[in-house]
Formats: structure tokens, sequence, C-alpha cells
């Protein structure tokens, strides 16, 4: 089961290393520093959780495959653009998606390993799907994905609670972050689709 | 007195809180994400503070009242904006100066308990009491209140400055406590009153 | 040996103090903005790293000295502008030259000293060099450096790498410090002047 957490982590820094490049793309940066914001999104959540945890070291100084499978991933991502042709808005928006259902997951999971209360659990999964993306949008300058019209950390929080109540019926691992990451992912995607969203709170400012 | 310290933090983290939800009503977020920035907004200065003190774990890790009362005062703040009518600009910049006052004031004490150096306290206390809303405004796209006309920093300098001094005489603590904050308060409030603000260091560009 | 570095780490801190100082004018800024924006530029990238290290306490905790000379630096850069004139554009992208040389060194050394992998030790480099101008860019609502047409991460990457290869080969301390600073440097004068940089990654959007 590790070694699926470890995967589906793995997994989820390669696709939000993708949306770090392809967002450094679009601001015509050059190779480096499509590198520097391909592991800043897909490792800037992660991060922030274990600094936050007190969790040393970290996970990309533990095991360097982190940092190469986000650099490989922001490689190729440039590659493949080059090789075929511009990428859909649409495209960027459902990677970010799956890397948002992976990390929140994965985020939650470690809270709960170390016994944290569950508003802190979810807080943790939250922060670690969110946070590497809002880096990313902050430092490129753009508003970030978490601002747009549709549900988004909504599924986050979503997807957070499903765990723990699956993981407090001891469903077996794979049902419990299978589920959860379908949560966030159908949630997030069906928001996309049809422009989900919840109410807002507008307030017009009067001076 | 740790009583009175526990239930002012609190008050300053309510107080932020509402700051965070009233900016993300200006920017039409929806209700979770009302919820992230004022959550970000209450509990950002003192999460920076412990990281950079290495304080684990960090205050709503350790104790879950923190995140329930930010996520009170934010949908307190939606449902009362909701039932009453929109929000002065300056009600906004008000509550802010409250927080400020509180967290100042707070951030000076722990550094002070870690006995760390002035220079430090000092810094602590800008950090607790700036940090949060720092985070707030640069998320949400706006330029930070420190950027602002009227007095900000300052404020907050003072405000540590009189606490250390009162702090070093040994008075007793409801006193140098009270009075710095009336310190950071009154400064900002007058500061937004008359618009109070210190010489300005203009630099124009040549190329 | 020792001292060396204490000395050039302490020149990193003026120097980027400064660039914060001359960023906070150009913003207009009072005077203890002034000193906010010049701290968190020239402490901000040592600080991240040691608290993503788990380094505790960082450096100006410990040492109360970095704080005094960032102030220093901060002021006299406020008194200089007004007693003579205008400061070029480029004068400012030359002092962050210099202290991103210093501080991808220092970075990378610090990594080496606690004997982390080698992609851990270029980041480390990479993360001290450039993320207090990244936050001192952000916070100031500017573009980061790092966006802007010349080569920029580039520079770090290739400094860190040259450290790590002199260091690896027991050159003597002066002299890998010294080359290292000097790619740095160079590279990032020489980008500057004659506006090289490296191939983009150019993606249109296509909706």
């Amino acid at each position: 089961m590790a070694q699926l957490f470890y995967a589906a982590d793995l997994f989820g820094v390669a696709v939000f290393a993708i949306t770090g490049a392809l967002m450094a793309g679009r601001k015509s940066m050059d190779l480096f520093g499509v590198l520097v914001i391909a592991i800043i999104t897909a490792l800037g959540g992660g991060t922030l959780r274990d600094v936050i945890l007190g969790n040393h070291p970290v996970s990309w100084i533990r095991d360097d495959t982190y940092i190469l499978v986000a650099s490989i991933a922001a490689v190729g991502t440039v590659v493949w653009v080059r090789l075929t042709q511009p990428i859909h808005e649409k495209g960027l928006l459902i990677a970010d998606a799956f890397g948002l259902a992976v990390f929140t997951v994965y985020g939650t999971e470690v809270a709960l390993q170390h016994e944290l209360q569950l508003s802190t659990a979810v807080i943790m999964g939250v922060i670690t799907g969110v946070a590497g993306g809002v880096m990313r949008d902050i430092i490129c300058n753009e508003i970030p994905l978490i601002f747009k019209k549709e549900i988004y950390a909504t599924a986050c929080i979503a997807g957070a609670l499903v765990f723990i109540a699956l993981r407090a019926l001891a469903t077996p691992p794979w049902l419990d972050t299978g589920v959860a990451m379908l949560t966030v992912l159908a949630t997030r995607l069906a928001a996309i689709r049809w422009h989900f969203s919840l109410p807002r709170f507008h307030l017009l400012d009067r001076d």
C-alpha cells in the first residue's frame, strides 16, 4: 500500500510539474525557468505541508526521485509541445484536476498518519492539493485558479472529508483512496465542464 | 494571564478572519473560498512565526479552537453582510487595525518567552501582525495594505518597542499588553483618519 | 574560511537589502516600509532554505548582525539616494546580480555541509539566491526578475554546478567559492549587457 501511495504521489508530482511547465510556457519563460516553475508547482504544496508539520526532512530532500520526476515531466512537456502543437487551455485545467485529486488525498493521509485532529487533516489535504498551484499562479502573476468561477477548494474539502469518513469505516486502502480521489476529480471536472459553482459572496465597495 | 493572552489571540483570529472574508467577498469568491482566505489571513502570520522559530506543532494544529473560531467568524461575516448591507471600505481597514494590534503584541510576547534577542522580538511581532494580511492581499491580487499611503509597518514596530520597554520595566502584564495594543491601534486608526504618513522614499526610474 | 563565508554572506545581505530598498523607493513606500522590504529581500532566501532544511534557529535569529547589516544598508541607500540622485534601473539589476552570486554559492555550501544529495544542493543554492528577490518582487507587485528576458535561474544553476564540481575536485575553498560566484556574476552581467537568453518555451493559448 505504501508503494501505491508512493506511485500516486509521483504521479501527482509529474502532473503538477506539467501544469507548471505549461504555465511557464504561456509566460514564454526560458528552459531553466520552466524547470523552476515546474518543480515549485509539483513540490510546493507537499513542502509547505511538511514545513508546517515540522516533518523533516521533506520528501524531495529524503528522496531525489521527486526532483527527477518533476524535471523529466517538465522537459517532456516542452519536447511534446514542440513536436505537436499548442495545448488547449482546458488541457491545463484537466491536468490540474488530476494533480489536485492525488495531492489532496495524499496530504490528508499524511496528516492522519501523524494522528492529527480531523480539522487539521482536512486543512493539510487542502494545503497539499492547492498550495503548489497557488504558488505557480502567484509567481506567474496570474489570478490563482482557486479564484476562478468554478468549484475548486470545495472539491478538495469534499475529497478530504470522504477520505476521512471511509478511513473511519476501515474500508480497504485502495477503496478509500480511490473513492476520495474520484470525488475530487469528478467534482472538479464536472465543475469545469458544466461551470458548476457554489453560491458566491458578493461584496460591493462603498466608501 | 495565559488565559487573557489566549482570549486576545482568539479575538485577533476572529478579526483577521473577518477581514479575509470581506476581501474574499470583494473578489466574489464562493463560500469555501471565503473560508480558505479567512483561515489563511487569521492564521498565516502566526504560522509563519512558528515555522521560522521551529516552534512545532503550530498553534492551530495543537488546538483546533483556532480553526473553529476563524471558520465561525468567516461564516458569520457572510451571514451578517447578507442580512444587512455592503460594508464600508473603512470597516475593513478598522477591523484590520484591531487584528494588527493584537497579533503584533502576541507575536512579540511569544518571542520574548523564547528569550530571543530584542531585534528578533520586534521582527516576530511585525511578522505575526502583518504576514497574514499580506498573504490575504497577495493571494487576492491586491496591493498589500502595507503599501498604502498611511503608516502601517511603523505602527507595528512602535507597538512592539513599547511592549518590550514596558516588559523591561516589569509593569503588570495587563498594562504592558494593553498599552502596546493601544499604541498600534491608535497609531493605525489615527493614520487612517487623518492620513498620517511618514516621509516617503521616492525613487524615479532613469534608464 | 568560515569567516570568509560569513563576510560574503553579510555582503550578500547588504546588497540584497539595497535592491529591496531601491524597489521600495520605486513604490514610494515610507521609511519603515523600506526597512521591511529590505530585510525580507536580504533574509528571505536564507530563511526559506533553513526552514525547508529544518535548520533552526535560522541565521538572523542566532546572530543579530544580519538584521543590523540589512537595516544599515537600507537606511544608507535612502540617505545616499537623497544626497545624490535617482538610480538607474541598471544599478538595481547589477546589485541584484552580486547578491545572486553570493547567496547561490552560500546556499549550495550550506546544503553540502548537511551532506545532502547533489540535486538538493543545487536547489538550495537556487532557493537561497532567488527566493528573497522573488519575495521582494511579489510583495511589490512586480513581475519577478526571474521572468524577464535575460538568463537568471540558469546563472544560479550554473554557479551551483560549478561549485559542486570544484568542491568534488577538492580545490582550495577560496578557489571554488570565487570561481562559482564569478560564474553566476559573469553569466548574469553578460546576460544583462548583451541580452543573452536561452531558447524560450512559447505556448499559445487555444481555447
